[in-house]
């Protein structure tokens, strides 16, 4: 089962594009990257999160049929902000077969067309409903997992700032990123608070976008394709809804469940991957999630970032050279598509200006709302 | 690939009954009547529709790892009034490695706690941004069907009523239906118009419920287990949201591509099938569904429907012995899980007032919106 083709549209706020301008640009545009034609494909897994609640659009299977005037199964699926993962998890299971089939993932979100305050409500609709009513958005979870990190294990917030620092720098060097401008830690700072301790600056932003995966059995495909990555492994785990709920504020339980069981199933350890997309949703997300992920130890995320290690050219592992979801921006449905899309082209040195060197293995790490889902995925070149 | 247990609530107006509720008792439902515990099950399969649009409630995976305490993968999967159907269609395909696997499939929906304005609304999220803009509801598109037949094929409003009078008399023989009053031919044709020339009592109802499946691949579960029933086939297709863009208004093509793959696949003819649930949302949709499934001819089912060779103890196959979408209800998640545990209990035989006599093979016709999504399902004992 290999991968054979990457589409990005431009994320961002892109008030010209409709969620259907967005769905058809990801579709051709994969196609056209793969070399093949719709006839080609056999299914389509869409991912979206909001469409329902922000524009009462659902069954989108049957509007995605008529973008492109074909009769073959159509999915979506819902995970929140891990849709784009379930929808590929989806797509490996589908393949399971080992018939000689090919299927299309594509993930997309429109965002910006809304007040803030309607979007931050259908994005809560991830939480669960004691959480919506005791007012908590997902700004106001994260900061309680940060408030606890930070006290527990003596950090500031300067150590925070430096994941928006290293993927705003990630994210100039992305030409497909909503944010490419360079930030200073002292900028970081000085944001605004949007839930203490989380600024504006160590928050994800709200945009527009689609993403698009080829993913094929078919040898006859593969062996004529310019480019192919393996999918070694793609595990999902779950986890209560309420935080209230979790043993401890300092982990994510359901991301040391699914990396687990993904490492074992790819059968390859920590130190082979040299590049990674993990779920920054707010900086405090990606400290956590280096450490559940098995990359640091428990605690020690809030020196290690401040080394940048994980910094293009940095000692370490590469993460989040897309610029993550901080600086290449957040449309929630595409965002686990265009994680795995990213360690496509860097396995297959397509990444441009942000490529990492010698990177044989990567993975893809994608987060559903407080942590309640989560995927991960390990490809080889 | 069997399935080996079926379990349903009551539907109906259950203002009691929350959506979480509704799934909790249908999981723990389903597990009881399969005698399996919790941790025997190794994903979980979920399909509602409306929950974003109605109360704002997205992500239930997570949600659902709560209510069973467990971190195993789960999967909500929306396909408008097809939703269950397709989240049986996936499991089928999570299982097609033919690892030794168990998967819960559940349906849930929670209708009934807003205005009919509101459920109208949420439920037109299943058509196109052209027909939604344009005041076009689900009775309307229907209508602009029945209308297009009625005139062709020189029927009348009565022709359709026969639906309703079949399927309200199968629902009286169904404790869990949502209606188990008979009615007269009479009293439908006298009942107000919704959308010309449908009535309220040509149209399927409001309702609360929730059903789940438990599907496997383990040859000692299915050993033990007091039922089991083969899926022989499960079949998806896709069409034009639009009506606009459709060839005719007499046929839903996607019905007929998905029973012709079906058939193909299981191996069986037409004449095998003694029972079938075909989706009834309106009286028009059974009569368009018999045809475009093979079982009766393009023409002719205005006619057929009158000689009630469908009604049990008839002279043809069986249809909609639950009492189908008009009698039994429409929660919609949940149809498409009912209609195929309807026929399991057929085949293995459980239904009790309503059973079938002889049947080997049954079929589930499942429809999203207007015919955009169709998945057949054919089982055999």
């Amino acid at each position: 089962m290999k991968i054979i083709a990457f589409y990005q549209t431009k994320f961002g706020e892109l008030w010209e594009k409709s969620l259907t301008s967005l769905i058809k640009e990801a579709i051709f545009g994969v196609l056209k990257e793969a070399n093949l034609e719709i006839d080609q494909v056999d299914a389509i897994f869409f991912s979206n999160m909001m469409a329902g609640v922000l524009e009462n659009n659902l069954h989108t299977s049957s509007k995605i049929s008529e973008i492109i005037g074909k009769n073959i199964p159509i999915f979506r699926v819902e995970a929140a902000c891990a849709s784009g993962g379930i929808a590929f998890h989806l797509a490996t299971k589908y393949l399971s077969d080992n018939s000689k089939k090919t299927v299309l993932i594509v993930g997309a979100e429109k965002m910006t067309d809304y007040s803030p305050e309607e979007t931050t409500l259908a994005l809560a609709a991830a939480a669960s409903g004691e959480e919506q009513e005791a007012g908590l958005t997902f700004p106001g979870l994260y900061a309680l997992m940060a408030n606890f990190y930070l006290q527990k294990y003596h950090y500031s917030e300067e150590n925070l700032a430096y994941v928006s620092f290293k993927n705003h720098f990630h994210g100039s060097l992305n030409p497909k990123a909503h944010f490419q401008n360079k930030l200073t830690i002292e900028k970081i700072l000085k944001s605004p608070y949007v839930a203490y301790p989380l600024k504006v600056l160590d928050s994800s932003p709200i945009s527009d976008g689609a993403a698009a995966l080829i993913l094929t059995n078919d040898a006859y495909l593969i062996k004529k394709s310019k480019y192919s990555v393996s999918v070694l492994a793609s595990e999902v785990a779950t986890d209560t809804i309420n935080l209230f709920q979790r043993q401890t504020f300092d982990e994510i339980l359901a991301t040391k469940i699914a990396s687990e069981l993904a490492f074992k199933k790819a059968k390859i350890e920590r130190k082979h991957i040299k590049v990674a997309e993990v779920h920054d949703c707010f900086s405090i997300a990606e400290i956590l999630a280096m450490e559940d992920l098995g990359f640091w130890k428990k605690g020690e995320g809030g020196k290690n970032i401040k080394e940048l290690s994980t910094q293009i050219g940095g000692s370490d592992l590469t993460v989040n050279p897309s610029g993550g979801l901080k600086a290449s921006g957040h449309p929630v449905g595409a965002t686990g598509v265009k994680q795995i899309g990213e360690i496509f082209l860097q396995l297959t040195k397509q990444a441009g200006q942000r490529q990492v060197k010698n990177a044989k293995y990567g993975l893809a790490h994608n987060v559903g709302g407080s942590g309640g889902t989560v995927v991960v995925t390990i490809l080889g070149s």
